[in-house]
């Protein structure tokens, strides 16, 4: 018996690119072997809680668009949303979901009521992951929505703040220990600031260093064997966030000794609005051994703030996947939704178009990088182009076997004047069209 | 004699804040004492060799603008250059200048040539630098004009380039030393890449890394005492820069085992590029001990290149001096005008025009942040909001006495509800224009 | 009696720039001359209603900060905020106030009964506005914050939006004109689209000048002697907004025949989401003819989307009064300030410190601006410029006396060689500073 | 004979997706009909002259690294430029070629003789023409590279550079026109400001409203049946272009009276500096009556910058060309590929790789969009979102009908409450994949 949210809504199945039916797969099929591995194990597709069934629409001009029986604070109504919820992840046949603990359970008058209450809905999902098979990829805290976080949690100016964030966070990953969870999120919402002129920078960068190993200690009392994933963005809500983008966690990584612990959740949205392409971010994280996991929520790229719209352009997901592939895969991470409908999408059955949409664009984008790599042609015109690091010269120089001067008087004895060589930058990109 | 390049100019005096005289400092007063120290030892401000003398003012869209009678390819051009940077150095009573190695001595047949060729250049400035009391802030290698750079310098795919690269750095720092220079200013200007399809990220990181402790090797053995400089940008010319923003170049400094030999040189421009503000840039390096000097040039808030234009919003620069002053001031480092004229500007008395308000907005930007300090407003409100930090439960936790589940425990058993204070915003920026 | 809400403040009086207390005008004298008017008939300063009164301090990723008596859907509540709105105008001194109908009264069961909430504020505002001699600078419908809104007002694809939108705005306008506002705005929320896939371009510009011509119609046929006002904005909350900036709305009212009859209100931070300087904006409608009114409130030139905060930077709002002189100074038009505190100001005494730092800066921004005029050096280095407009040949080819191929003959014939002049901008730069 | 500079490449083919042969078309097959026109016929290709045979590779932080043996200022050498030009032409089988005046012929010692220069070229250009079958698109007239345009031509305070741009305009239209061109194009390089210091707004948009309308006299002196296009871009190289976007145009000429006489040339990268997406630039274009012509280089979407890419996205592609379909397709317009190689790609091949990507990508982008109409679901879609304006209500709304106190009286009186309806974005981008 099911809620009746989806009205009559079939599981969608695959049925190849010729069907005509919309809610049908035409690319994303799980069990078909990509570089000998099921595209449901590359991919590590999850749904996320927050957007799909508890935000209501708003933005900063306007109230709530959707209008969904469960909205409120009782926990009934938590569970009806739960009911709802695993529905959709059958009618997905999606292999994971994420929450944060604010979105499953109200907030009650203490915490030690809240935190009874996301216990209460967690054990409500139990059941009904066994059942349907879903998995937790990963938990998090709400450390950003109650005014009581407005000047941020670990780097609020008030310890208890502090204090109560780090009450939270044990909690969910209490939580998410128990329910299986593959991963724990940290997204700095309000870590950050609005103003110098009321923020110490130092003492913050100590607070947030200090948290997070609170929260690394923590993992490893517990043995949850999950990875500890901090997930970059540049601003907003806040006007500086501190985790800004992947270069900027490494080095605060590195400063509190944790690069070995923690590593990143990339979001393509937030890699915009740091300057950078998604695949950027991905490259780097997996050149500094931080490469974690990714929301593959896009950003309309003419507006200036985080629309968290769903993916769709193959080509760009192609070459994002390339770099994911090129990194090994995921282990313990996914491909996340952080995705939410447009505000105007209000019917129920928008929910699963999307996702279908999005899953079926990150399947054929794993196609493209796939043929890519089994072609060889990229990676062969990489190798050729740095040989020279192969050769002795480069080697020494690399190796430091060689210092400044010896090199410097090497070059004027030799006479060297190296020539230019082509980047191939069109033939290259061609190369990516082909495997469209 | 003088070349009689600037007319009849005069050397330009303080005449006070009423003077008429368009050619008078109306701020810049070198003696005054502000916070007790002379203006002059507080802004050491440096001249930019390249765009005051080299620049022909083209831009993507048009060539030459500027009609110098020094342009050319000939060594007398270049000493004819010199005695008309001296002379602005005089007019202007700058205390630093600062250059590339091509900016001073054309490009020869070889390295060989061109090394003497900068070497001839050194020999004939260093008369002049001791008439004038001019000094040298920085010398640097242009590593990025000449076409054999066109792929990267030290993150060139061919070791041979990496090898030039090195050659020319290593007779940059030592006339750089010779001269007394206080600091050595490696900005990557293509050490970056156009596209990851061409690009071994890793590699190119480690060919980074080892070139820059080269350099760190190298001057610690010729005993060159100055700074060791990075200069962070994000973008252009390349489409991805290595040193993005401070934070990106304080994880790579980490990962290489380098944060204690080198610091950053914070341009303007090249903090909004990134998406930062600039007195973003200057806390943030205070704050992870690597700040160094600065570039003053801004950009234009609405063009998305670096525009390289003079200092002029004196609030902007208030706050960045408050900065400044908070991280202790400058030590080998400077404020460089790293500025060049609008190419429309195309008459020798502009230079001195943009120079003259450029210092003088500076100065006025220094007294507006020495008075924020002398009044402290802003100083007692920021330990004020974070006072809680310095009782017992904020140091326990910050000290790591605590761990997350005896955190946890005490915030159910207290029942912990922390309050929202104000962050007061509104009243802080009212206490800066109050400063103006 | 008052509300108590904003305790013992008493009334913000002149105390000039030397004044130790923080809630004093420094700048902001209301009645001194400044080029032979008084201050408060050249700023003619505005409250808005929404931000101050009825915003809960909620972004994207948090909800309400601030806790205020009068929250909540009751007409008694709409009735306190209206007696702390009077309040806080006294306080300040305030000569304008602008309102949106929604903000300043619950929206009932019926569009009906939603207008006569309207009406009864409305007669409720009469004796306060006698009272306090503040004036209503402009009204205006609130047609983006209902659902009903969510696909545009006047282009939404339903024509019953577009009549229940006609329906608010006529009840708006009447309230407006019975109230002696001085203007009407329409600033176009949700007129826009956030997908081209769903939108028919032609027909909702169409359907945006019918809207717009009925209110123009209507404005004559009741005798509102009021300007009606267009407030341009690019983006934000949709993708793209009709009226993206000064220059595009020109050509939609010269489209539609509407040029004469409707102006322009520009808002700093809209101007800069457009990718222009506020300035431009207000340069243009004056050469334009439509300069009417400005709302005064900035964005952070690092965040990409709307920050509404309170002007603070002198030489900026120099710049920008230095235009609005030159295009005559405000006619019906005035400095509304639609700023709102950052969600952490949540005290109240936050509200009135925000206003008294914006109105000194503008009061400011006037006496740099007004210097400029009485020192003509700027308009005196334009007029030089130009000069050869004046001369015969400029004349006649502007006159259309010479056609293509005469101007080109005489060109060849004379052997015209034009010399390029300096722009001079760094120099006139240099002038602006020497007024702040 | 040929010159040998591209080898012996031969014509690239049509050889179908499944081609092994990197130089062969895969998509590209100008024969194919596609909703009933030749492939060729809609897409019209152009090949720039500028970015291909005269660009040296250079950007703002280094010069030249392309080496070509007609790089300098001898007829001889425009010459062999031509020779290789038409190789390239003929190499490409494109249908047509766009110049400048001065990429094509060395500027001489004065106007006329730069002239004469331009003509000897254009008739050592004829017979090519008539051997290869290449048509030219369009002429237009550089008025922007040369210092004297330094601060504008047609918007030049010096009236006599406004001359000299009109005789130079003059007989580059003369050249158009005698060689069969098809357009003229006028883009406003330096038509705009770098300051409003030193600008006279009115009167430079009033220079250049005279201007443009001297042109449309001209042509329709001689005859010349070709459009006249104005090619929007909002900066870049000054800080404010006149011609920023599509909707600035069609105000400007709706003020001159030009609306009926001059079409735009939308570039895909102008677009995206704007702050549109292309497919926004070409909609608005046609809604307005004025879509002419189009350059389909791309810009980078994390650079600020003109990067005049080869475009290769083929979703994106899609969506512009379902525009161009939409608005009926090319009259005289085409697609003119403004792109130019990265500066590293300096192989001659290079050229002829990055143009056959780009003519594949369109043709593929042409594909999709035909299949979009051919199944006619978006345009379904779209016609029954906006049913409502073919119902009486929405006639005698948009007809003026109604005024707006009768609208008002309908809604209260029919207790109107319009209910939002889904705008199904998803679904709609799902329809585009299907496509792909």
């Amino acid at each position: 018996m099911t809620t009746g949210f989806f009205g009559d809504l079939q599981s969608v199945r695959y049925e190849g690119p010729d069907s005509d039916n919309p809610l049908a797969y035409r690319w994303y099929d799980p069990d078909r072997l990509v570089l000998g591995k099921r595209m449901e194990d590359h991919l590590r597709f999850a749904i996320c809680y927050w957007h799909n069934f508890c935000w209501p629409g708003g933005d900063p001009f306007g109230g709530q668009t959707f209008e969904r029986p469960w909205f409120g604070e009782a926990l009934d109504q938590a569970k009806l949303k739960a009911d709802v919820a695993f529905e959709m992840f059958e009618i997905l046949g999606a292999p994971y979901f994420c929450f944060h603990d604010r979105d499953i359970a109200p907030e009650g008058a203490s915490l030690a009521e809240s935190n009874r209450n996301v216990r209460e809905i967690a054990d409500y999902f139990r059941p009904k992951m066994e059942k349907s098979g879903t998995k937790l990829l990963w938990g998090t805290a709400n450390l950003f929505s109650n005014r009581r976080y407005m000047a941020g949690a670990a780097t609020n100016p008030d310890p208890d703040v502090f204090a109560y964030a780090a009450a939270q966070v044990k909690n969910c990953i209490d939580v998410t220990h128990e329910l299986g969870g593959e991963n724990y999120v940290l997204w700095g919402g309000r870590e950050g600031y609005e103003t110098l002129l009321n923020t110490n920078l130092k003492q913050e960068l100590d607070q947030l260093g200090r948290f997070l190993s609170l929260v690394v200690e923590y993992k490893h009392k517990i043995g949850f064997s999950g990875t500890i994933l901090i997930e970059p963005k540049p601003q907003e809500p806040t006007k500086h966030q501190y985790d800004f983008d992947v270069g900027t966690v490494y080095g605060f990584l590195k400063s509190y000794g944790l690069e070995k612990d923690v590593k990143v959740n990339i979001e393509v949205g937030h890699a915009v609005l740091a300057g950078h392409s998604f695949e950027h971010e991905l490259a780097l994280a997996a050149a500094l051994g931080i490469f974690g996991s990714v929301d593959m929520n896009r950003n309309d790229y003419q507006s200036g703030w985080d629309t968290d719209q769903f993916p769709m352009n193959v080509p760009e997901l192609g070459l994002a996947i390339y770099e994911i592939l090129k990194a090994g895969g995921f282990t313990t991470g996914g491909m996340n939704f952080d995705a939410k409908l447009r505000r105007q999408s209000i019917d129920p059955e928008d929910l699963i178009h999307a996702h279908v949409g999005g899953f079926d664009a990150c399947a054929r984008g794993l196609l493209v990088a796939a043929d890519l790599i089994e072609k060889g042609e990229l990676s062969k015109a990489l190798s050729d182009r740095y040989a020279g690091w192969e050769a002795p010269r480069g080697k020494s120089m690399l190796s430091g076997a060689l210092d400044l001067a010896e090199i410097a008087s090497a070059v004027e004895r030799e006479n060297l004047d190296p020539q230019p060589r082509s980047g191939r930058q069109e033939r290259l990109e061609n190369i990516v069209n082909r495997s469209l």
